[in-house]
């Protein structure tokens, strides 16, 4: 597989990720009559669908990371080159934009905003380190033949229990800083949020080698 | 397998998914007391489930497609002969009729309906195009083994993410015009709904030959 | 397996499944403040996910039918002897008697009651055909290896597109009589429904030979 | 595998498992708007996700049990010394305790709270023994290959079924002391809750034995 293949696969992949995931805030929010449970429902169960098809889908082609701070582990247990990590972010962000705009595009709204929902303080930033730990312990632990489907339930499941409804991509903050919608984050609140997430990483990393053998296969 | 079963297949599948679709769309319509949300919540999972269970079932027999767009794609790849693919599409346009009047029979409403509903306008048509193109992606790319589930999973969150509720289905489009009902379609609407399925199927084939190799079985 | 941890077996699944379908009932219908479809969902997921594992552990003890008209197909198939049939069915019949009585003893009801609730009527009649149909077509064609999940996605999406939210077993039937709350059935209600399930799981048979081939190991 | 590192993986997770729990329950309380249907709906998709990758990720470690039931009658079966047993417990209550800690810092509540809310009577006692019956006969009898989708999938379905929301875990009713929250259960209330739940597992294991062979991999 070639590099070039890979790139389109991580940005087509995010691209679409993450237009599932503003999409179907737009519609659920546009559809839920202000019941922002119900809505968050909706959203909840449209991005675990979403997850579990593209990691399936685009996880033979690249990898199917889509996160930044999912590359960064891999680069870091020696599963990617950094060459590779240092273009994977780029492609994994753009894509990331390209989503944000896709969904603008389908639900006629205007393809270029600017988030102005502010998100973060102590609890969030907490619970964006929660998220991505236990995202990324389990991409390090889950056997490959599930990760897809251990990826989308966790999202899932990690939508409700965290009380940021858990970004835990660094992707996810810089394509949802584009959208000022039900999923938007201001940029403001971005580097907080994205600290927090390279941070509950490296403690994963951490956490998966004290815990030893039974490595995922990359 | 014979070709007059393999249409049976393909009659009774359409069918039998038309009836879920229309038929959970007016129970829920009827149960959630004017939340959409909620109705189209219950209308996702019953379409999931039953398009599950479908494709496992029929899968074996003549592939379970239920969808002209699919079978398109698949005589292009040369996977279906043209002239099973002249004989498929009638038998899933007809299988949906039959499946909207099933559901109009169980729900003791008139038979016979021509759906008002209009829809369109460029969002819907980029969601339509969006909606297909990953749904055939996804066919062109998944593992035979777990076709089904993602197939299921995607249209759920599909029904979500894309401005459309996704039907990306010719065969849907069909059958769904003649209820008027939640999940009715205008027949003026008709047109512009199929343009996008198709080129959303066009535009998945060429993606997946970039992406080349790793080719679902047939 | 001898007769008697066969009959225990279906007793006991039978029982737990009418417990769940009726205990989620009640408590859907408590906590939903009068939403119905709300209430529906909530008695939806909590079915697929008894039968999925439900079918899952029974099943190498007794088959795990929990259903007449499952008992009755596979008898007519020559898969279960006709004395084997005239024991499972009161152990099916009694164990969702059981079930209806654990429910009401968990909620603090009055143990023994009778619906009041009447169901019936052309349409839904019509469903119960097509809700039983659909599972028992799929019970003979499905993989050994997927039925449980196969059962539970379609009985979750069958409560929705079916107008009498698919009932689809005779002791569901009988158990339901036995309790006047959201899943009861009047007994004047249940013959109508329980000819047309017979109905539909004779159809079902015979669709399937029509198919031929693909039996589902018994 | 080391007995620190067992006891870190059910110290972790069962952390993450009560995060979950309680998390959960504080986010879908606060975005619900009092209907508790919708609540509690949302609090048993993220318990039915994080379980099922809970027991992917820590059952290698440690047999992801998370529930001193399960490791009681783990070591009646002998499947776990005693000794192990013995620290087991303390490193489940101890994570079920952190667990509720961290859904309060997530949620910017105070980290230390006792809960009071009052639950008992017959109805909820009996529901403990029915919940927990149920777990541990799935437990002991399931494929290994799929014992944490069918323990997702029956708490799933036991949140609903039965009038205690299934607890089945003295753990889980030990960190829920300690949250005066929607999953709260007062001190008091605890004694009552946990004999209900050892009685149920141990009419599991008798029921288990009657049945004979099929035994789940330990």
């Amino acid at each position: 597989m070639n590099l070039t293949r890979k790139l389109a696969a991580e940005l087509l992949g995010t691209a679409l990720l993450l237009a599932t995931v503003i999409g179907s805030g737009i519609m659920a929010e546009r559809l839920s009559g202000g019941n922002i449970a119900i809505a968050l429902l909706a959203n909840t169960l449209a991005t675990v669908g979403s997850l579990y098809i593209l990691i399936e889908i685009f996880g033979p082609l690249s990898g199917a990371h889509f996160n930044p701070a999912v590359s960064l582990v891999m680069a870091l247990r020696g599963a990617l080159p950094l060459r590779t990590l240092a273009v994977y972010v780029p492609a994994q962000l753009f894509g990331a934009l390209l989503g944000a705009w896709l969904a603008h595009a389908m639900f006629e709204l205007p393809i270029v905003q600017t988030a102005s929902k502010l998100r973060g303080g102590q609890g969030q930033w907490i619970a964006e380190v929660v998220a991505t730990f236990g995202l990324l312990l389990l991409i390090l632990r889950a056997p490959a033949s599930r990760v897809a489907a251990m990826v989308a339930a966790y999202i899932g499941a990690a939508y409700w229990f965290t009380a940021s409804t858990s970004f835990a991509n660094p992707a996810a903050v810089f394509g949802r800083m584009f959208s000022d919608s039900f999923a938007g984050i201001a940029p403001a609140s971005a580097p907080g949020f994205v600290l927090a997430q390279l941070l509950g990483a490296l403690l994963a990393l951490g956490v998966h080698r004290l815990f030893g053998a039974q490595e995922a296969t990359p």
